[in-house]
């Protein structure tokens, strides 16, 4: 028979990620290439005995179905912890939990965008991003990424110019850069923000894994009403659990509702109700300061052997948190070519290019140190940066 | 600020049914609304068991990322199940694990329809899949049930004229009507739809739940390549779950996965891992036969009940399995009428109207009988039969 396809499938391609994942599933792969959490991190023990406790007392109701907005008490302790932590006031009724902050992604984009709609990525972005808000066919437009956070100047004018819908950001520790918006440069984007029609989400999946320097305020301290929050489970419990929530204003919340009613009735209760317990019976702070000490062990093991091994022309950005370094190569030189030589010698990492929107042959790659061992990190880092030596003496 | 949502939301209405669900929270109200399975059956110790197991042997790679296409032996059980109890052959690399079967419904959507595509619809037809669909913005067209099936005719005539790129049916059971197709019924449809390129979603959540009569195969033995089928362990494990899956064939399914990842990256795969040990180490048959038991108790007092108390010009089906008996009021009597007048006496039904694509008033309601007792049903049916009569009397 003639398959019909959708149009928004005609240039839908698999995640580079994931399809990268399983060819490093080869253990004798060093892989820089995933954005996972390290394991020896997950309470297993402790979601256990939340585990056997919940379904003990109340068996019957766990297993049922349950409401689209999510498990209230849930709602209300994201709620608390949003307003202890942070300052920002996100009553539980603006809540709703998702599959993994990426189902709000995908459940925004429904919301906003009809095909042929303006919105704003950064540049690199979280592929993704892209991958979900591609489904709905916007015209992507880019506003390049500074040491010290998104270009403002680029921001403004974009946002005058093209009235975009959405501007999606990863103001903590972004994903692939691994570099965080500095106070002043949040302060100005919500300056000239403010007065638009543009949405900012601000997704925050890394901000709890900040190991030196100190919190910068969420963007929705300065420009409550236009901003969407995403925020995650998956890297301060589990992500297997594929627990994320988005917070939105009142009006936007009731459609996201609907958009999450059509799309699976509600998220896994089951694991909300295991996720609620164990964070009720534990202290979450002590939990995350365990990762945060394992993830700055490995973050400095790659930061030194970086320096110890990569040629001196090669850039690389030193994140304060999160999992990712982004290295940058001298131009010209494509980080695609260098997987190829990196493969062979048996390390693995993600080139740039599925980071933009449409650009190929980048000349930089993203590293994860989380989910990796200081051993293996140095020993990897070593191999790379022959790799790196070769494909500069090639081109020359 | 301006909010600009997507067209899509334009006509987007909350689920009545979630609605609904939320008044009828009171358990003052005797509830035929929802379409929940009896908490009673879920297999709670069992689950204890296999979730206290796999943590322990295996907690690491349980709490973390998995992939997207869904846990290897889980997809090879349901593939070996279905060659078992329907001749049907699945292999597992054409089985996507998804968030319940109503996720199956968003990604077959955004992987086929354009806005203004035709779509066929059952009419009745299960309102859950309307929601997912609408969101794609299609054209719907109807084709009437018969106590036997869709109408056969009418469904030829649809395809010729509008050569849709779907048929969305609930052949076993049908949901909101309880009707299934037959064995002739559905020969007739595989020989004209064959032929086509119209694509047969079968959605077939309550296929295990027969407690009479004999199982009629599945569409998918009749016309292979232009089925696209729905599974579901809500009815038959735990619906708080959140897992289902579909079968689609390798060239569609390629795309599903696509959209499966920009949607949520992969379905929770703790619960992938609890579920596939909970049917490793039980026997599915044996639990199932125990729920059926259970159902057709109370299907049978639900039948006898409005033998005994509804008016002789009410009409009802008699379900051989499911969840849902259909009642049809004389014409011109509206069911929304009715529900005004039977909540205020304390039971409540989900009327007519959600189950049509664009009809208001509708004559017919939907009755459950899964989630409540023998005690309540009779109870609840006496009750309804008096506002029956009121309505009845009302407008005469």
């Amino acid at each position: 028979m003639n398959l019909r396809f959708a149009d928004r499938m005609n240039n839908a391609q698999k995640s580079f990620i994931r399809e990268i994942l399983k060819v490093v599933g080869n253990p004798e792969i060093i892989s820089f290439a995933g954005g996972l959490p390290n394991p020896i991190s997950f309470p297993i023990k402790k979601i256990q005995e939340a585990t056997d406790k919940i379904l003990e007392e109340d068996g019957e109701n766990i297993l049922q179905y349950s409401t689209t907005e999510g498990y209230l008490p849930l709602r209300e302790y994201i709620s608390e912890r949003y307003l202890k932590n942070s300052g920002v006031v996100v009553p539980p009724d603006e809540i709703l939990i998702t599959n993994g902050s990426q189902q709000g992604l995908d459940l925004i984009g429904k919301v906003f965008l009809n095909k042929g709609d303006c919105m704003l990525m950064e540049e690199p972005g979280y592929l993704g991003a892209i991958q979900a808000f591609s489904m709905f066919e916007p015209e992507f437009k880019t506003v390049l990424m500074n040491h010290d956070g998104v270009d403002t100047e680029k921001l403004k004018e974009s946002i005058e110019k093209y009235n975009p819908k959405l501007f999606y950001a990863v103001p903590n520790f972004q994903n692939p850069s691994g570099i965080t918006y500095s106070e002043e440069n949040r302060k100005q984007i919500a300056g000239f923000m403010k007065g638009s029609d543009t949405i900012l989400i601000e997704d925050d999946p890394y901000g709890e894994l900040r190991f030196m320097g100190s919190r910068v305020p969420s963007m929705k301290k300065y420009m409550n009403d236009n901003v969407i929050l995403l925020g995650s489970f998956s890297k301060i419990v589990s992500p297997g659990m594929r627990l994320g929530w988005i917070h939105a204003g009142h009006e936007i919340m009731e459609k996201l509702i609907i958009a999450k009613q059509g799309a699976d009735l509600h998220s896994n209760y089951f694991s909300q109700r295991v996720v609620y317990e164990y964070l009720k019976e534990n202290n979450i702070e002590v939990h995350i300061e365990k990762i945060t000490d394992l993830y700055k062990k490995q973050r400095d093991c790659m930061v030194n052997s970086i320096e110890k091994y990569f040629p001196k022309e090669v850039q690389t950005t030193k994140p304060e948190g999160g999992m990712f370094i982004w290295v940058t190569l001298p131009e010209k030189y494509s980080s695609m070519d260098l997987f190829n030589i990196a493969i062979k010698k048996k390390v693995a990492f993600v080139p740039g290019d599925p980071f933009y929107t449409g650009k190929e042959g980048v000349n930089a790659f993203r590293l994860n140190y989380t989910n990796s061992t200081e051993d293996k990190i140095e020993e990897g880092i070593k191999i790379l940066a022959e790799g790196i030596k070769e494909l500069l003496s090639e081109k020359n």
